[in-house]
């Protein structure tokens, strides 16, 4: 497949949900969906639709929709989910709990390889089981099972030190939960996660809600 | 202040992040800084940050750049975070314990009036300075405090039943990390946060970089 030209941020940042909601509509047998249909149950236009999947080259017909299976399979490959990346794991406290327990790491293509943390209470236990390991091996386990990718839920202070590191054994890409920013590093992929913007955009979006119900109420 | 136009979500997006370089900026007693050294620290393009501030009219000034507190103070404006918003934690698992701890509320303008969750292992509990209280008490809760957000980290098959609740006794603004999508409702500002579409994003910037290190490789 060809990219036709560069991919927006906004685009990318749509098809985790696009694959999600056509896992869904195949998961329920629904074979083939308009742009109109995935734009209702999307919340996005269905110009919208028909806009970002032809930054991919387009997959839909005029007026037959979309093959549910075969535009899963292409939004896949466009993620990377058919290069099944391994990652692993580096914090296991309640965001890399929670994290780990909630992502469906095999059904979206990824192999979790291990989950490593430096204290002492949690290192033996198990999580989605695994069995929590010392943060000391982790240079050996990088090694021999080559994960691409980090997840780091690690505290705020230690995360530039740990990424540095675990650069060092290897590690390609890092997903940062660190609740503080990983700046962008030659070669290594990096997605942020800084979760309490969310509040913010909230807070955006909830003004908005306020001042057109005002504006109406003044009408 | 005046919109100039319909605001892009992309640009929603980017205010949160801009918001907190300039509180580290004011908090390292940086007073001015250029679109050129915003734009270093925050690793878009110059042309980016003029476009995105120019959305909402503008605050820089040729040759001068910005001032840092009151550009601060005009995105937190546009944020709506002066409209001191009072939000209901309901959930404290694994994702309520992390979003609490590490949120900072009162220094981003919100107030968090109550945490609460249905096990009973967790009432009476403390978390970040709040008893955990029983979820059966809200609606007497939120007639008292009038919350106006409720940020839900509640199971997933639980999360709609909650949600229309919670409309019901007046909470007008959600977000919901419960890891299944709340669609949008009618005078009702929805943010959701899927947590493990970053896992995807973070796959794609992964898969671009192994691409164009395969065409230097083969160059």
């Amino acid at each position: 497949m060809k990219m036709e030209k560069k991919v927006s941020v906004s685009v990318i940042n749509r098809l985790p949900r696009y694959y999600r909601y056509l896992t869904d509509l195949l998961a329920a047998g629904v074979e083939r969906i308009s742009s109109k249909e995935l734009s209702e149950k999307m919340q996005v236009t269905a110009s919208q639709i028909r806009q970002d999947l032809n930054c991919f080259g387009g997959f839909g017909q005029q007026g037959y929709g979309y093959n549910v299976k075969s535009l899963r399979s292409e939004i896949a490959k466009i993620l990377g989910l058919d290069q099944g990346y391994t990652a692993v794991l580096v914090g296991a406290g309640n965001m890399g709990r929670t994290f780990a327990t909630n992502t469906k790491f095999e059904s979206r293509g990824f192999r979790l390889a291990g989950i490593f943390d430096s204290d002492p209470k949690k290192i033996g236990t198990e999580l989605v089981g695994h069995t929590i390991r010392d943060y000391k091996e982790i240079a050996a386990f990088i090694r021999d099972e080559k994960p691409e990718m980090a997840i780091l839920t690690v505290p705020k202070d230690a995360m530039h030190a740990v990424a540095e590191e675990l650069i060092s054994y290897g590690i390609r890409a890092f997903l940062n939960f660190s609740y503080t920013e990983l700046s962008d590093i030659e070669n290594i992929a990096v997605e942020n996660v800084h979760l309490s913007d969310s509040l913010m955009r909230l807070s955006y979006k909830l003004l908005e809600h306020d001042r057109s119900r005002k504006a109406k109420e003044e009408e």
